[in-house]
């Protein structure tokens, strides 16, 4: 349809998750009419990225080294693990500055539906570390949905025998939130899980 | 916040229009867990479109030549050219396969309010063109928009002394659409070009 080095690069944005053929397109066009340095500088960051960046050997977080920054850290608390579906994830709670243990990356969550079992989870690779590193506690920090729960039950079950704690985030309303926009789902969850003040 | 190299291309990502950073996260962590292979062609392939990709010396289309496809097409009608807003609009009119002459690229179209003068469009070039290449008519495919209606009037008061027919494309009720949900505009305009069958 268009130039072939055109629709070389529409095809390619594309296939990105959430971008349909006419926004690879729009992104396309924009990328003709911006500065040079500029399209290229987008196209070589992404090559540099898999170059530079690989999945940290003990955690699997994302990182430019053998190891990540916070498995390097000798100030975290090695004994406290918090266990995330994706390496993302581990932004969102580091922002809270309430964590100082290390990491766990899943790779996802249980899903019997879209056939997803421990096996095709970083399930062993945690239980090496128990042993390996001294940990004591694992904060199930998946998502607060069927299989992020399931994943967290999972891993109770797994865990506990082996003399680990296993804890899970709290659910409940939002801070800032609003009684009357609470599901009854998560207002279920806040009710059970009241604490005396 | 990421590792340097992730970041870079997060807010590369984040620099195209419609992209957030929440998506430009998303997008690179995608980036991260696709085959190595696929990333890699992602980036070779828009550092190449500004190497392999430029504007027509003529219309301003998207083209890997000196002149794009369609000026070197020899069975195209020189005498007549559609002025189109943007090179992303010819595909469109393309498609329909009803139009056999030439395009012009203007580039945008007037708009006082965004501050954009006939100066900041192609408007010297087509002028150029009315002579040099003897055209006959020029076909306004500007968007049917208060700018696009402006640009479309400009260029026939500019071009009409010159003794060139300037035509609009037609405004109505689109094809399959129903009168029910045509909004006012458009119905009127639907009425004022009514024909006689």
């Amino acid at each position: 349809m268009f130039e072939p080095p055109l629709q070389r690069v529409i095809d390619e944005l594309a296939r990105l998750p959430g971008i349909g053929l006419k926004t690879a397109q729009r992104l396309a066009f924009h990328l003709l009419h911006v500065e040079e340095a500029d399209a290229v500088r987008l196209g070589e960051s992404i090559i540099e990225l898999r170059r530079l960046v690989s999945l940290c050997g003990r955690c699997f977080n994302v990182t430019a080294e053998q190891e990540c920054t916070i498995c390097r850290d000798l100030r975290r608390d090695p004994a406290i693990v918090c266990v995330v579906e994706r390496a993302q994830d581990i932004a969102v709670i580091e922002r809270t500055g309430e964590f100082d243990g290390r990491y766990h990356v899943l790779g996802g969550a249980l899903s019997p539906i879209e056939g997803i079992r421990p096996d095709q989870l970083r399930v062993r690779e945690l239980v090496a570390r128990i042993d390996d590193e001294g940990i004591k506690e694992v904060v199930a920090a998946t998502n607060p949905t069927v299989e992020g729960d399931a994943t967290a039950l999972y891993l109770a079950r797994l865990l506990k025998p082996l003399g680990v704690t296993v804890t899970r985030l709290a659910s409940g309303l939002p801070v800032g939130g609003d009684l009357d926009y609470a599901d009854e789902i998560t207002l279920g969850r806040a009710l059970a899980g009241r604490r005396e003040l």
